[in-house]
């Protein structure tokens, strides 16, 4: 079998680097292009030199253009931000290569969404409707057919993961669900910046982005999709000192006030008992970021409160690898017609 | 002046320590006893080798009786399990020894309520009316006259301290009151656990006593005063990977929806203006817990989401010193006459 | 092809832990039997979340006897104690079951200085001669014949592979041989303990072990071994606020006064330039513990002091994946006739 | 009596943010003047949040000018890099105002070693001779007298006190003297920049500035007085994912190869008993930083070698404090008259 060429447009974030690791050991993938502006000339072992001894470290950093794209890649992952990747999509697209988008450009169905919460007018609209949100447990069918996936964010894979069992069995009202999460740093990007210094986060903790975090619209409307009814909810993140991981704490009423964790508790298992990665706790157990570092793993505790009639999921992501990265190469997997999970079953450190 | 004779019971935890490092430096307060069953015989400055050359190093560590306490000290502090206080505090009353009780034994008005959450039964009942809940800002008269002060929670001084503005103003629902806490390990205390050791907590979060947390009736009783009418209100509290510091991201229904966050500021402006530790950051700003670290400062950030009609506060403190040790000492200085903030107007580092 | 069925004694500690994830995910072994006194009869899943829908995750935990042992394995890995495995290992070998020990308790050629360094007599003196050291950049070829594996230590894995190279082209002096090794907290053990509580560690730094650190005869042993002459080295262990990864900075007396930079560097690439694991960072770079976390990488970097004439090498690993659990498993490979680096070749998280 | 009115060039580093808060509790200075490039104009409150409801957090921060200093200043504190003291020294001391700089411009009294390892031209070579070095340890008495304090270094601040004792009492030999030093984050500055972001330090170790550091030939300078022969020794610095402390490691031979331990804490008991910041600790202990955070202390553990017949001396500081700030306070305090210790007998969190 061919291997499948791979690009990886802007390497030099946090989402680019765990990219290019999850690559080094993919069996069908091989990464032949990688792209940085600031970076371009260098060799990728010489700039990341834990890629040394391993596969890709030879690859030359260049300056992206659709044309070295299109005469290697078959699939382009965009680790850019918000605003960019929708300038190089279209592009990709026509050179017939396959499109995988970090970006929020085109994961919001609403281009007047994106445009009063991204602050930009959106330049590719023509794709919206071409883009599949790819989140593989919701949209594998529709994700293997497409050549434009929408890698979801961050936070809201946690959200959307930890919420879908209680949508479907129709558990809990739509109105005041509460989302409290908390990020590592990780998720906060790699370029020099005062506030994400090793001594202004460690030992402390701080709240962010209060009432107009971006990604709100983004988890609105796939809760939306999964209640079949217009959702506003309440979304707040926390910056912890801790590289990676996010931890959701949701806060949902309880349709049925009589409802009982062990009813939950079946509800969710059977949504979730032949996932391969989303594991729901025994009763009584809360999960832990570590126990999903560096994996494709979201772990969902769950707890119901008979004195406020509420059901509260602590949902749990590696926010690089399951939030960016990982979730991108299992897009690329389905995209590519190989297994969900090809490349996808490692281990990594639980301490 | 004579020194004001103290005594602390319970060196070996954080708390202790903390008492310990904060009367080294207390003008007026002098300790004469220290005491721990386990380090009995130790010269305080050999066990806690950050104490030599400070005031206090060459205390020996004793274990507890009434009869030294009667015989030393003006006041005691009881940094010792609940459960444990309610068998010492009376004796040391009798003895005509002032007690300032770090544990919750005193704290709730109500014994069943008391038994209910604690699970065991109290055996001091005779006290609870005379005790005093030792939060200066809502109770410094009574605890002038007190003999026998609850200090409060840690978790519950964030959140009281967070709402009492939002509450006297008459801003808020008594409906609907959601706390979503965020505390460092020594929140989790010194004894030797898996679970704390440094191994399973750096670069790992999680969220643990999920709706039977032992500080929210704690928190209910004073926010039900403040709003003169019962709440229940949903708390949670997590685990976050650093030494020191409670944040506390308040969420509350705003009573009237058109309310604006300027009004809001204002009020709580109103209310701690001439507060010598509560500080109301400016708009738009988010406290940290670093900026309050190893002081008796509470600083409080606040939003208003106009799409949920919610009120969001995020109060952060010092757990060891605003939450235990530093507000002990400030209710000793009341009870003993001297000023509040004595020996507590000191720095701590920030980075 | 069969699986290789393998045991693990001691289960709980770090290195069981990691040898536990990198079993879930080998290729050719297959985890059959798990031990752990205090633990006994739980499933693996249920004492380690984060093992839940991987390989092995249904195996119940049972208290060690030969008779399982021999029963079930090929081969049994001893994460146990020194002190215990001499006891385990000779039952185990006996039963025709080749065993990988992390123990020191078969590393010291000497018994004389085995008793010395480690208070406590040998009881399995019979085995010494016959058991391996287990580094297989030195050892392959016996590995590859042994039953019994004395896996190496951490820091002697960090220094020894520094050294290597120094050594084997003649560069440096036996005299003044000093070591300065620093290493993350797994190295302390998972046993709950007032040091190692993260509080106690967060945010400090300190030394331990001073001149009588046990690692120091076994690098000792294989420097002499190197050195062809007997040497007598400092070693000095600090602890460092993170999990994993030691670094070693060890400083040698150059033995020709003008020897450059440039040509130690060439010896050092001569030694390792065909190595898979073992990477000379490029002239000027100096390596750090997070670019081989969780991996078999030893990366080394090099710096001449033309004022003092001293060598300086900077050598990193992981302790627990490189210096413990996963060259365990390149041992149990070459001892079953397997590739070096089966199941090895894994990435980690560099953040 | 009358404040001392002191400035402060260099507010937004990490050693002016200690000072800022270490001069809002001093009892006799007064901050009237702050000053940086970057925020003039704002309140120092506005900038620093800590400092609300704190003396001093109502200067208004402005651009750095002599006459302002003339007008206003008593004593200015020079928190800026090397290079730019020497430029405003010459004026301030011209002005009549004093001068504590925390800068190596005036630290080395050989100009063309400045130049060799600072690698610019000196550029105020006549205050070299007037400059006295402010360990206070070592040179209260010329600080007394001197209008210009060349503050330490804070490597060099824990080696020089770690040796005293030894050269003083002639323990060692001057040849092979070797410092394997160990620092927070917080001696790398507070200039956004890649290597010091979170998650580029977090759960992460490496070694920098190998046989170039320029605080070397600051060390050898001051070791090489107290020794009275000229001095080379090695020394290395390396990165701890830490706020702050420095804890250095250093090895010398012993003069007298059956010197004993206790020989040795003997002497460093009789020079350091009557001090009020340098702790000998107890035979068999082991400093830690977190005992001297925030503080003037230094602890200093010791060790000898009876195997290699070395003395190995581990001397912890905190970088901030002792090592910048605190020991410019303890400078200012006594050029300015004033108790040595003054405002600088705070505690600050242990845990």
């Amino acid at each position: 079998m061919e291997a499948i060429k791979v690009g990886l447009v802007g390497i030099t974030g946090y989402a680019g680097m765990e990219l290019a690791r999850l690559l080094a050991v993919h069996p069908s993938m091989q990464l032949v292009m990688a792209c940085s502006r600031a970076e371009s000339g260098k060799r990728l072992g010489e700039y990341y030199p834990f890629l040394e001894k391993l596969p890709g470290c030879d690859v030359i950093i260049s300056q992206f253009t659709p044309e070295e794209a299109q005469a290697k890649c078959d699939l382009v992952f965009l680790a850019v931000p918000a605003g960019k990747a929708m300038k190089m999509a279209p592009k990709l697209l026509q050179a017939g290569v396959k499109v995988v988008d970090f970006s929020a450009d085109f994961r919001l169905l609403d281009q007047g969404v994106y445009e009063e919460w991204y602050g930009m007018p959106h330049e590719a609209q023509e794709l919206l409707s071409q883009a599949v949100y790819g989140l593989p447990e919701l949209y594998a069918e529709k994700i293997a057919q497409a050549k434009l996936i929408a890698n979801p964010g961050c936070y809201p894979t946690s959200v959307i993961l930890g919420l879908t069992a209680a949508c479907q069995h129709d558990l809990i009202s739509p109105k005041n669900i509460l989302v409290d999460s908390k990020s590592g740093t990780t998720g906060a990007g790699r370029k020099p910046n005062l506030p994400t210094l090793f001594s202004e986060v460690a030992d402390n903790f701080r709240a962010y982005g209060l009432v107009r975090h971006r990604h709100t619209p983004e988890i609105e409307q796939e809760i939306s999709k999964l209640l079949a009814t217009p959702v506003t909810l309440q979304f707040t993140p926390h910056l912890v000192p801790m590289n990676r991981g996010i931890l959701s704490t949701i806060y949902a009423d309880l349709k049925d006030p009589a409802m009982t964790l062990e009813k939950v508790w079946d509800c969710y298992n059977e949504t979730w008992k032949a996932s391969p990665w989303v594991r729901v706790l025994p009763l009584g157990k809360l999960p832990e970021t570590r126990f999903v570092r560096g994996t494709m793993f979201c772990d969902i505790g769950l707890a119901v409160d008979k004195r406020t009639k509420r059901l509260i999921i602590v949902s749990v992501i590696d926010n690089l690898c399951r939030g960016a990265a990982g979730q991108a190469v299992a897009n690329a997997n389905l995209i590519s017609g190989r297994p969900l999970d090809e490349g996808l079953s490692h281990t990594a450190p639980l301490v």
